[in-house]
């Protein structure tokens, strides 16, 4: 039976591996990597640099393939339908990839940043394959580092307050509005800078871009006056290296605010 | 300066510690452990071992200290003053051992199950010790893999639905009712299985009990058939082992319920 490993493989910086991380890289035939076919091959070499430094060389195989483009321009706020003809081109090539490149007794791997639970869309797209039937594996999952624990650490603050909750989510809902009754929200995936639209409340931002690499940087403070300075950063930041990977934590300050 | 790391082991796999994690047990002169002088000398006994495995015999030194009880019984939902006070109490504490135990040029190492960012009092009391002037140190933190991470992977789903949001929050706020807004809710702390409360809607939960140790007990399933059957499961182990420490996923289903 075929055998795949989806292994969290951390926010960037390569020592946030796990060992558990590394003994699944070194039980691995065939690593699958998919080249999103834009700047994005900063993180694809990264991602080779890791199996130079934990696998013995000769003992793998690294199988590339181009990733689906992503119709963005369908857009909305209910932008499934996109999404889900996205998803569905991209389960079409994981099955291939796993039928063709793939022996029968063997392990292949997907590296994942951060961790596979969070915003990213392997899980689902091997329970679509598994559930089309047409080839049978086994997977199991190796959790990461998320950015999430990444940011915070850096910023040595914690997710949450006392005994409070914790919410994340995405820049594109953070602009529908803030989550009720929750004061700690992490937002991710935004391309838009959502957090402008809060300028005027008492809010503090923690916000990180490639965090744990060389170019990591950090910025925080009051929202009304580091909101500016991360936008003009992130734009400089995004434009010197051609993409851009971050995070951030909004707190609500409800005692002041 | 002294210098101290807070450094997250993973949740119970002695094998989700990471590189940095390993570097930094490496780095350490002097490691502080607290205990609860409970039962959790299960827990003490793991971090031990974590070391034996990790770092050479002789290059460092444990100081153990008893944890202040928390005073339980203060309770309500707003339970902030007992808490502070036994915050304060555990600053007294760690002030003593860095102060007394640590040499100015040495580093010291606090280890913290999971994530130190969640749930966990470590960062707020260091600062709280930083800014009574006392003592003067430096402090790092490692991040960890969480117990929610852990969690997920074990049950090989993720946090998220395609771009929702996840709320995570404690069974003291649950007890009071279901966020609003997300569909997808990580449940810690809970001594009282607040999700009894809900088992006539239509919820899918993913349980989990000394995640990634041998004990490990994992149960999945509709609400209110797997509710019963967790309740019966954790009362078996609680009284087996005589501590548990479970976390678990509430994903509502918006579509069906």
């Amino acid at each position: 039976m075929r055998k795949i490993h989806v292994i969290g493989i951390g926010a960037g910086d390569p020592e946030q591996l796990t060992l558990q991380a590394v003994r699944a890289l070194r039980g691995t035939d065939v690593f699958f990597v998919l080249d999103k076919g834009e700047v994005k091959a900063d993180l694809v070499r990264a991602r080779r640099d890791m199996l130079d430094a934990h696998v013995e060389p000769g003992s793998y195989r690294v199988v590339e393939a181009r990733d689906p483009e992503r119709d963005r321009a369908a857009g909305g706020s209910a932008y499934s339908p996109a999404v889900g003809d996205w998803r569905s081109a991209r389960a079409d090539i994981y099955e291939r990839l796993i039928s063709e490149e793939l022996g029968e007794e063997e392990s292949g791997a997907f590296l994942v940043w951060g961790d596979p639970a969070l915003y990213d869309s392997t899980l689902g797209i091997l329970d679509e394959i598994l559930a089309r039937g047409a080839v049978a594996f086994t997977y199991d999952v190796v959790p990461g580092i998320s950015s999430v624990s990444a940011l915070v650490a850096r910023h040595r603050t914690g997710l949450n307050r006392v005994a409070g909750p914790v919410q994340i989510t995405t820049g594109r809902r953070l602009a529908e509005g803030l989550p009720e009754g929750v004061d700690d929200v992490v937002v991710m995936l935004d391309a838009h800078q959502a957090f402008r639209r809060y300028a005027d409340q008492d809010i503090d931002i923690y916000w990180g871009a490639y965090i744990g690499t060389p170019d990591e940087i950090l910025v925080s403070g009051p929202l009304a006056e580091a909101g500016p300075r991360i936008e003009r950063i992130r734009a400089e930041a995004r434009e010197r290296k051609g993409w851009i990977m971050d995070t951030y934590l909004l707190r609500r300050n409800p005692e002041r605010g």
